[in-house]
């Protein structure tokens, strides 16, 4: 099995990596996801598995029993695309596992009573678009197909133009293969130190921090670098620069995370003062009510600041994510098939979201010894992902009876 | 005459004009500038100037004295390209005013002894390819045609290749028609607001500041905004934040100018702790000295705070060019005219890098009544802008002697 899988990760590995960083480039609808997903269907056609796509831009490849009574079904699942300059595991981890364990599976002799469909959601990063978990949310109803059809990427292309130019035809809404689905499990690897620091190579998800995105846009007055005194300055970098300090400092006092990760400026021109400073925060913490806190405690500096700059704030709600608590029920019924540590994350996913549309959903985590993620240096070791495949195969066989 | 300067103005005033902010896009050998470039042949036509091009991208308009005695020859210029959303009048008022001035000279009847010559100069603000009076810095030979040839744009293409599109042939190197200058005369809008204070429509330049500009490159580890802990991660967006902060204060301090108006940040992403940010500071002061002991101070709080982030910082000198004192002489002869003023300016000109060559040197401001510069608010009132048509017909009729 060892090999089987080497084999399964050595069809992607190369797919969208910089060889200067070694990280990934797989933005959603571009050329290198288009690969991974072609990969994918593929290795379902090579399995006999049913390949369905809908019009959010997701893609399920089914194991139905010969013999379907229509019992709901059981999902697992993940996506392929990154972030930008992202690492291997994130997402892809989840679908090669899943692959791996049907033919486990297969080879234990395993015949499931319900269809198992193992689903490729689409712009789980947020990257390309910056509504994270794209396409779950479609498919679940929680975005509106006109909130979905006005989203324009970087370059201002639009997503129905971005999906067509991927050969997908758009047909944004409600995904009604969802309907057939009880329960959803997400193998990922994990992204912090908590299994290492307790030596375990898997474990199960309790529950998914509160998780919001804000747009902070500071505007100030654009004058010559060279001649404008400085007391003569609106310079909202200033504004932005203390704002991103503001943000650190109070993370680590609510013991939550805030991060300024993203950054325009305009005219962004050496011997020029800004006239703009655009700054996107992502904040989490462990109950809305922190999420809330820290935000207000966050903008109560930066107006501070924006007074003493003479510069203004305008504050937007990019998205806010309330708490995910993974359904009690499907987690002990894992747990009683072998003792896993619970773990709560502040990384959303999918799972998250269809959890949050009732869905009974579970995760399953595989160690990352360095914690790191979103990045090259991303890991995970080889018998710790064979340990992941075993739980996800012996859990699918249990919710497939 | 106010009738006939408008009229010329109103050539310009369209040209790479942003409808949104009211500011100009005129980046070198760009579509826009090359129009401007255009209206200025067409205006030296109309005035039987005859156009010399050269290899570097400048273009001289010359009147030249029906029996030329082959005597040093009387320059004055500009420029015409833009900073990113700049005003109407940095570098354009300078051309516009010296057309006005020879066709006032002619009214008057003069007839000058010396070739006189109106020269655009490629790149002055280095809003394309980073290094500052390009153009006049490659005539006078201080910038050399190797280094020349290796700058890129933003978007990878090459000077030469720049050029090429605009329709220039580079050779790029020494202008041997600098060799007939005698003397330099730059007309400019003022970026600060010291006639407005002293209540004078037009001044003389006394000197220009030492200004550099360095490129501050701070590395970190890229990691998951949501799942790394604050205490784990190395974020070069905290040190980037805290030395922009430094660098405002320093500058009070100092008495002197320092700006990071230019970042450029990877991956850029919400979710993601940045692996790198780059910051351009751009820094000004009365003295070499002073200079120095600015960007020190700046380098020592920015070092100080990468170690406790945990990020590294590489310091780059893109360019340094030592403080200008414009020909004493040569501003005398011109104060004998009519006493005016004489202040020191923090921008730099193509007027600095002629004097630096050895080439006698003066410059003439007028005023601009907010000192706001560089941003769409740019702005001169027209009875001192004919003041400046004055002034400049004035000096140059009795250095054309």
């Amino acid at each position: 099995m060892p090999e089987d899988f080497e084999q399964l990760w050595s069809g992607l590995h190369p797919v969208g990596r910089s060889a200067a960083s070694g990280g990934y480039f797989r933005q959603p609808f571009g050329t290198a996801e288009r690969e991974c997903h072609a990969w994918f269907v593929e290795q379902c056609a090579l399995r006999g598995l049913r390949v369905e796509h809908d019009g959010n831009g997701n893609t399920i490849g089914w194991w139905e029993p010969e013999l379907d009574a229509g019992l709901p079904v059981v999902l697992t699942g993940s996506h392929l695309d990154s972030v930008l300059d992202g690492g291997a595991y994130d997402g892809p981890l989840g679908l090669v596992s899943a692959l791996a364990a049907i033919d486990l599976m297969r080879d234990r002799g395993v015949s499931p009573a319900r269809a198992l469909g193992v689903a490729v959601f689409a712009e789980e990063e947020g990257s390309r678009f910056g509504l994270a978990c794209l396409g779950s949310r479609l498919a679940v109803g929680i975005t509106r197909p006109d909130q979905a059809a006005a989203l324009r990427d970087r370059d201002g292309v639009a997503l129905p133009d971005a999906m067509a130019t991927a050969g997908i035809e758009p047909a944004l809404g409600r995904s009604t293969w969802l309907d057939r689905v009880g329960c959803y499990l997400e193998l990922h690897v994990e992204q912090g130190r908590d299994l290492d620091l307790r030596d375990e190579p898997v474990g199960l998800a309790s529950a998914i921090w509160p998780h919001g995105r804000y747009r902070f846009d500071f505007t100030g007055q654009a004058n010559h670098a060279g001649t404008t005194a400085m007391g003569d300055r609106h310079d909202p970098m200033l504004t932005y620069a203390m704002t991103a300090l503001a943000a650190n400092k109070q993370a680590r006092l609510a013991g939550a995370r805030a991060t300024f990760g993203r950054v325009d400026v305009g005219p962004n021109a050496t011997n020029a003062v800004p006239s703009r400073v655009t700054g996107w925060l992502d904040a989490r913490c462990e109950t809305e009510e922190a999420l809330s806190s820290l935000v207000a405690a966050i903008e109560t500096q930066a107006r501070e600041r924006a007074d003493r700059d003479g510069t203004l704030l305008e504050l937007t709600a990019e998205s806010v994510s309330p708490a995910v608590n993974f359904d009690v029920a499907l987690t002990e019924r894992l747990l009683a098939l072998g003792s896993r540590p619970v773990i709560p994350t502040a990384a959303g996913h999918d799972a998250g979201v269809l959890s949050a549309a009732g869905i009974p959903t579970a995760m399953l985590f595989v160690r990352n010894p360095t914690g790191i993620s979103h990045c090259p240096a991303e890991s995970a070791g080889m018998s710790d992902c064979l340990a992941g495949v075993n739980a996800l195969a012996d859990a699918l066989t249990e919710l497939a009876r």
